[in-house]
């Protein structure tokens, strides 16, 4: 049983959250507009940092792991956001594929997907689990923690379809990757049948994203949403630049990078200045494609990475699946203000097409509040969020522990957001680069 | 708080209800596009009975009461669901009335409204509540019990738009009828602006709905839903038949009435044969346009309608608003089979759109089996479902408590269907009559 949590944050409404629920009646009648120019993502999940005097998305992951995560009682909330999510793609489908990292060890991960097919299956569909893994050859059942049972299948390619099975054969009408595909889209999947939907797209997949992509998309969405209820865009976006052409090995674009770091942190002192804010500026310094917080860092100066030494080199050279890292991303830190018991508690926020289904927080108890929370090796605690987040109550006392996450769940979905313009933005085979802004 | 129940019917699963959940995949798929041809009522609520070897839906309401009775953890299922409901109506709105009926002393029925209005608010609408209630010409505050406060407008005309206010008008976008309009459909609501959305339409009010037509539009939707899974469709479809010309006070009338009911009386000992059913078979006879549970009788022969006395009359004659009686429904009477520590239980089904959003149970300790649930001066404890009702768990033991409530929401979902197809067919200034079936 995932225990209740009320929120990490038991501090009175901050300026920022009283901001948002107040405007709750413009906001959501933004977002409905927008959702209708910008049609959200299959699912998606949101890492929030809350500072107090800044509240921001970090990172938006559009092959969410950590459904089993959520708490049981919002179920219905997940099945029935599936439900819409399903009649927008298909009113006639009723076999779903998904497609799942090729983890077979990482037995929480898998309890993830055992919860995502256990959505999906009880809108109606038929849903079955397909596998890249190489040389799997026949089914695979694997035992889950949690005494549930979860069976791998081989995906085979027939044509230009995607199909499980021999003699019975499952021929899917939807693909729900939930594989990020750091190594690249395999050729079993390119050149799908169209009407196979392929849920997010091949270019979601992080050989071809980038976190850069992703947040200046979120320059546009934080821009414009700043403007409607009349605040900083600043205090719900972190700074951000690329430095194209980094070799942590060969020690090339280390100069490139101190000189991102030195600036961002002066454009942060000056905030800081602005805002009344006294603690040290940091920066977090991550790949521009990756995940599962691998090759990240936090530093202070732009001294910290003029002297990597070579473990530090190593970590930050390699993502996962080997993909070498040679862009990189600098990124302004955003401190987290929440914790529980002494521990750092980051929020993370869960979305299937443009519904909040709930989040959990990742807490841990060895790790600063100016440090990754999602590193490898990394034992998190996930706490259910006790509250859905899809709705404020706003007459209530602005302080309620629903209207901080219902504020959670605006920032979220500002992200979803900037995920479907970036989506757009980096889609293969246009002609011109799409110009849909957030407006 | 309101007390969590798991299931007032606590045995085995039922052969129709095991039947329901193994086809649940191609429910779903044939919901889905019944849905696309046959778009659901914004709200609405079903009484089901369930005796055991049938379980049927016995009354449909299009302007239900009762959202105050719902089990408060499924509050973000109805709002997200009322999100949808709203994105359908108009991505654009923003102002949103509810017309309530003209009571200011049923603090329960008010408390529905208040929930209901904060089931829309919490999408992000702007929600007041207009009255029609004759020269209210001031803003009126009621007190509820649980605390909150409703404030009645009265309604004006300004053109062909509907209004509040005088100083800050409030123009609403939409009209959400919770007044189920049984004097007829006041001047002030008709010929509206179109932008100015009515829901349910005019005539969904009980002046011109028929339950006979709802129940006829019923057995094409049960005709071709047993169609799909295999099974009789008399065991989800009670009998029903119409008496055109009765008036109870001047007797007349009664002579068809007994026809009838003999003839049904017949007709479901064939069926009680057919499934070696030893009761004794009972009908409803019922106002065929009607709510509140007036105008309604259990009778077991022809006689019990040739020999009313006048208070029986009396009682038989009128109904809500003063409106007479003419057209009588026969209606094959249900067994409850349900019951909670003696009493009988009856499962009530809330909808918003096509989502099952929970419900709850009407009960009562002094009522027999064959009883209709929902009579004037009837004190029922409501106790809310512990299950949305929403989905199934197709893998679990067939009788899990969350496979009884699927069945429910299923067979409420059949009624719903049926009450947008009597609602395209009843629709005023059509040529023909539509011929959409539950095809």
């Amino acid at each position: 049983m995932v225990p209740h949590l009320t929120t990490a944050l038991t501090g009175p409404m901050l300026e920022l959250e009283r901001h948002v629920v107040e405007a709750q009646g413009d906001i959501e009648h933004w977002l409905r507009r927008q959702w209708l120019a910008h049609p959200a993502p299959f699912y998606s999940s949101v890492d929030l940092r809350n500072a107090g005097f800044k509240l921001a998305p970090v990172d938006t992951n559009l092959f969410p792991g950590g459904f089993n995560n959520l708490n049981p009682d919002f179920l219905p909330l997940a099945v029935q956001a599936a439900q819409v999510a399903v009649e927008k793609m298909c009113a006639d489908a009723r076999r779903f594929l998904i497609i799942p990292e090729n983890h077979t060890r990482n037995l929480y991960y898998l309890q993830n997907v055992a919860s995502l097919a256990d959505i999906i299956g009880k809108t109606g569909l038929s849903v079955r689990i397909g596998s890249l893994i190489p040389n799997l050859t026949e089914p695979l059942t694997l035992n889950l923690p949690d005494g549930r049972q979860l069976l791998l299948e081989p995906v085979r390619r027939e044509g230009n379809r995607l199909m499980l099975g021999t003699r019975n054969s499952f021929d899917p009408c939807s693909i729900l990757l939930n594989n990020d595909l750091s190594a690249g889209a395999p050729a079993i999947l390119q050149g799908l049948d169209p009407t196979q939907t392929m849920l997010p797209p091949l270019h979601a997949g992080w050989a071809t994203r980038s976190k850069d992509k992703h947040f200046s998309a979120y320059d546009e969405v934080a821009r414009a949403f700043a403007g409607l209820i009349g605040i900083d865009p600043w205090t719900i976006n972190p700074y951000h630049a690329l430095c194209g052409e980094v070799d942590f090995q060969a020690r090339l674009g280390e100069e490139c990078l101190a000189d991102h770091v030195a600036a961002m942190l002066a454009k942060i002192r000056v905030k800081y200045a602005e805002y009344g804010i006294t603690r040290a500026p940091f920066v977090i310094v991550k790949a521009d494609a990756g995940t599962y917080g691998m090759g990240i860092m936090s530093v202070k100066s732009p001294d910290d990475v003029r002297d990597l030494n070579r473990k530090q080199r190593n970590k930050m050279a390699v993502v996962k699946e080997g993909l070498s890292v040679t862009q990189v991303l600098v990124q302004e830190g955003v401190p987290t203000y929440e914790n529980l018991n002494e521990a750092v508690a980051e929020p993370v926020v869960y979305m299937i097409d443009h519904f909040v289904i709930g989040g959990f927080y990742r807490v841990h108890t060895s790790r600063g509040d100016d440090e990754n929370l999602n590193a490898p090796g990394m034992h998190f605690v996930p706490l259910a969020f006790d509250q859905s987040g899809s709705f404020c109550d706003c007459g209530d006392r602005p302080d309620a522990p629903v209207n901080r996450f219902y504020t959670y769940g605006v920032l979220a979905r500002l992200a979803a957001l900037a995920a479907s313009i970036e989506l757009e933005k980096t889609a293969p085979g246009l002609p011109h680069p799409v110009t849909a802004g957030a407006t």
